[in-house]
């Protein structure tokens, strides 16, 4: 049984940025983590599978549903490196999550446009919604842990302009 | 060619929604229509796939990327019987879909908290964000047609509390 924020967990979601970042995608890692630990895990995935909802988050939370065959994730809690848009807020909304952790802020990440990597360039767009605004809008009321390891998952993101 | 709003694919959205509910899930239809007419349908989904993000609007947006081999749905528009909740327009925002099209409001929604069927209750959550403030808050800044055809798409949602 974890107590959140826990900071296992984030490093482990950090790991995974690592890994999307690894493979060509924005440095964005994700988990859904439940009373018995993680159930599922994820990176942002939208450039392999041309999936515009292939954030880290949705995919993990519906890794998680799919994997306790239930769309409910109570009791679970999302872990982000980065502030969640709100797509992903609410998709954790729906889905009945207990809580949201998230490392680096939706500021930090307006602060940093974009990246070139690889002879492309990362525009890293951001809806400009906090994920407490989204929170406090949505039932049941998410537990809402903001910039948990900020200094951390910041360095997963561009560099400032 | 369409021009939008039009008449006959929000027709077709809400037959969409109707075969959602023959399926015991929400009355919820959208579509992605591109230049050369309807990429993608769907209805919600959420009970058969235990899913906690298979809206229609997400499963429209979903299967046209697919089918388009793009995560990017430029010059396509979504149209869907309700306003769009924040995960489902910020969807079509990433997706940098050219407008959104909807019929029901939030408002008509919040209205009718929900209603007993086939001895359950689907209790018709909402998250209190129009589509409005999330497509304002994004780039790019899609067009948006609130409303269209709201009293047909009205009689899909449950009667007033």
């Amino acid at each position: 049984m974890h107590s959140h924020p826990d900071t296992a967990l984030m490093s482990r979601a950090i790991e995974l940025a690592g890994e999307g970042g690894a493979a060509g995608d924005y440095r964005l890692g994700a988990l859904v983590v439940g009373a018995d630990g993680i159930v599922a895990e994820a990176h942002t995935d939208l450039a392999a599978t041309n999936d515009p909802t292939a954030h880290a988050e949705i995919l993990a939370i519906r890794r998680a549903s799919a994997k306790l065959n239930t769309r409910y994730l109570h009791g679970c809690f999302l872990y982000t490196t980065l502030e969640p848009c709100p797509m992903c807020t609410s998709a954790a909304i729906w889905a009945k999550a207990s809580g949201i952790v998230f490392g680096a802020t939706l500021d930090d990440a307006l602060e940093r446009g974009g990246e070139h990597r690889d002879g492309q360039f990362y525009s890293w767009r951001q809806i400009n919604i906090k994920s407490r605004y989204v929170v406090e809008r949505g039932t049941p009321l998410l537990e809402l842990h903001e910039a948990f390891m900020r200094t951390e998952c910041l360095t997963l993101l561009p560099a400032p302009r």
